[in-house]
C-alpha cells in the first residue's frame, strides 16, 4: 500500500507541461495549496501557500475533477514531517494531499464519466487533473446527504470500525475507553462500542463536548481532560478496569489508560496527535511496562491498508446512520482558501465534529 | 493465574506454628531467605536476609521438600517492587520466592511420594514444607542431566518457545532480532528462530558472548552493545528490516529495534530488565509512534499464564536438546547462602548462561 500511494503520489505531482486546455474547459485555471516549508512544530502561515496554475488539456485516460469536499484529518500533519512514516515524506514544492470528493468535470477516461462522483487521496485543489489511479467512484448512499456520506464514510467511519471491531475486539460487558472522544473517529468508536454492549468512557476537551457524548451519543461517562486528572477520573468511571483502550491522542491520556488496563487488554493505537507537532523525540508511555504486567496487546494501524474492505464496512455504517444509531456532527469550513487555518483546529481541539472543507457546490 | 499464585503464595507464607517435628525428620531446621527491605533500585545486602527456622512436623496432606536447584530469573526483581505487576507485591517479612526443583524428603501427601522430584514456584530455602498446591511432579527426561532439564525446561525454555513461536510468529526468511541474546531465554530464542529458517541477529554485552552466539549457536550476527551503537549495527546486520523483535531489555535496544521494524512486524515484550531496578517512572520507547507508522503489534506475556501447556512445549524442547539442536550454558552458583549475590549478576550481565543455585545434592 505504501508503494501504491507513493507511486500514485509521484505521478500526481509530476511536472505539468504548460499545455493549453481544449474548448470544453470549465475553468481556465485551478487553485492549489503547495507544501512550502516543513513545519518544526505547529503549522504556520508559510507552511502551505495557495497558488493558481493553468489547467492543462486532458490527455487520453485523464479526467478533470472539480472538488466538492475535502476531509481534514490528523494524519495530514504526519505527511509533512520527514520522519520515517507510513508514506514517503511529502516533498517540498508539491501539492498538499488530502482525501477529497469531487465531480468529474471533464473526462477522457471511461471509468470516470463526466458528472460522476469520484473519491480518493487527492490534492488540496479546487480543480485537478488525474489519470484516475488511486481514485474510485463514490457511491452516494440513498437517504444520507452527500456531505455526511463523504465526511463519515471516507476516513473516520472505516477507521472507527476497523480499529474498534477488528483490532480492539470488544466483547459485551467490556469497558472501552476512547480518547479524543468528541473527534470524528472517537465519537463513532464510542457509539459502535455501545452498539456492541460495552461500557464506554470518553475523554474530551470541554464540558460541551463531554455533555454531547453522554447526553446525545449515549456514552456511559465522559471526562474533561482540561478540568480533571484523567487517571483519577478513569479510576472512578472505569471501576472494573479497561478492556479496550482506543487511543487517538497519546501522552498522559495513553498512560492513564495503560495504568488501568485489565489482564489481556487490547490497546488500539489509532493516532498520537499530541506528538505530531513535535520535531524532538517524544518519550513513549511511562507505563509501558504494563505491556508485560497486564499481558497487553498494543496494535497500531493505518486505515489506508484496509481500503479494499471499505464497501463492506460502509454498508454497516450507512445502515446505522440511516436508522439513527450513529450520530455525528460535521464541522464544515467554507472555501479552499481557509483550508490551512482549518487544519490547525485539529491540533487545538478547536473543531466540533468531523472537520471538512467545502470547496465546490454540488450540482443540482 | 494471578489469583492462583497469590492464593498459593499467601498459604505458603502463613505463620508457621513452632511445632516439633516427628521422628522421621531429615533435618531439624531449615534455612530461608526472607524479604527484609523493599529495594529502591539495585538489590542490596539488607534486601534479603538468610535465617534458620525449625522445620515443623508434617500435617496430613503436607510434604517436606529438600531443594536441589533454584532458578534465578529477571522477573524475581519485579516481585520485590510495589508496582502493580502481574502478582501482588511480595510482603516484607515473607520468604523470597523462586522456581525450585526439589526431592520429597518426607510426605503425608500421596500425590508426592517420598523420593520423587517436585517443581513449582517455591521459596529460597534448603528445606520447606508445603501442602503441594502450586507444585507438580518433575518428569526428568531421559538422556538429559537433571540440572540441564530443570534449568532449561522450568522457565527459560517455555518462555522462549511461547514468546517466539506463539507471539512472534516468525515465518521462514524473516529477520528476528533478540536482545539479551546470550541470556538463558535469548540464546534459546535465537536457536529456535534458526530452526524455523529465520535470519537471527542477537544483541549481547561482551565480545565473548557475541562470539558464542555466532560461532557456537549459529546466530547470523551478534552485536556487542557495549562496543557499538545498536541502531547503527542493526542497520548493518538487518539490512532488510526486522520482522520479529524479541525484547528482554528495554530502553535504547528496544528503540533501535522499533526504528527498523518492517510493516506489520511483531514486537514481543518478554522482559524489560533495564527498567526493573528503577523506582522512578521510566519513559517508554521514543519510537513508540512506529506502532502506527509500521502497523506493529507489541505484545507482552508472562510465562506463568502458559503453565498448562509446558508438557507440550517441553516435549519439543527436549527433542531439540537431545539431538544437539539447542545448545545452552548453565551458570550454576553453589550454596543457598550465595543466592542473593548471584541474583545481582542478572542485572549487570555478569552471568554466563542460565543462572541457577545448587542447594542440595541429588540422591544417587
Amino acid at each position: 500500500m505504501l508503494k501504491t500511494i507513493s507511486a500514485w503520489f509521484r505521478s500526481e505531482n509530476r511536472a505539468q507541461p504548460g499545455q493549453k486546455r481544449g474548448e470544453a474547459q470549465v475553468s481556465a485555471s485551478a487553485h492549489h495549496w503547495y507544501f512550502n516549508k516543513r513545519p518544526k512544530d505547529v503549522i504556520e502561515a508559510d507552511t502551505l501557500v495557495l497558488r493558481e496554475d493553468p489547467i492543462p488539456a486532458l490527455k487520453q485516460g485523464e479526467l478533470l475533477v472539480r472538488t466538492l469536499y475535502m476531509s481534514l484529518d490528523a494524519t495530514n500533519r504526519v505527511w509533512m514531517s520527514d520522519w520515517d512514516t507510513y508514506m514517503d515524506p511529502l516533498p517540498l514544492g508539491s501539492r498538499m494531499l488530502g482525501f477529497v470528493l469531487g465531480e468529474v468535470a471533464e473526462s477522457r477516461n471511461p471509468a470516470f464519466p463526466q458528472g460522476s462522483l469520484v473519491t480518493g487521496l487527492g490534492t488540496w485543489s479546487d480543480y485537478f487533473v488525474t489519470d484516475g489511479v488511486g481514485y474510485v467512484p463514490f457511491p452516494k448512499p440513498e437517504g444520507v446527504p452527500l456531505a455526511d456520506a463523504f465526511g463519515i464514510l471516507s476516513v473516520a467511519g472505516p477507521t472507527a470500525y476497523v480499529g474498534l471491531l477488528e483490532i480492539g475486539k470488544p466483547k459485551p460487558g467490556d469497558t472501552v475507553v476512547v480518547t479524543a472522544a468528541a473527534g470524528a473517529v472517537g465519537a463513532l468508536v464510542g457509539q459502535i462500542a455501545k452498539l456492541h454492549g460495552c461500557r464506554v468512557v470518553g475523554v474530551a476537551g470541554s464540558e460541551d463536548k463531554c455533555r454531547w457524548l453522554t447526553d446525545e451519543l449515549g456514552f456511559d461517562a465522559a471526562i474533561d481532560y482540561r478540568k480533571e486528572n484523567v487517571l483519577d477520573a478513569l479510576k472512578r468511571e472505569a471501576p472494573n478496569g479497561i478492556d479496550v483502550h482506543f487511543e487517538n491522542v497519546g501522552g498522559e491520556q495513553l498512560d492513564a489508560g495503560l495504568t488501568l488496563m485489565n489482564d489481556g487488554g487490547r490497546v488500539v493505537i489509532c493516532g498520537l496527535i499530541s506528538t505530531y507537532n513535535s520535531s524532538e523525540p517524544v518519550p513513549g508511555p511511562y507505563m509501558f511496562r504494563n505491556v508485560i504486567m497486564k499481558r497487553l496487546t498494543i496494535q497500531g494501524f493505518v486505515i489506508l491498508d484496509y481500503a479494499e474492505h471499505f464497501a463492506e464496512y460502509n454498508a454497516k455504517l450507512v445502515e446505522w446512520m440511516r436508522t439513527g444509531k450513529l450520530k455525528y456532527r460535521l464541522h464544515i469550513v467554507d472555501g479552499l482558501k481557509n483550508a490551512r487555518d482549518a487544519l490547525g483546529l485539529l491540533y487545538t481541539g478547536g473543531n466540533n465534529g468531523k472537520l471538512m472543507v467545502r470547496i465546490g457546490k454540488e450540482s443540482a
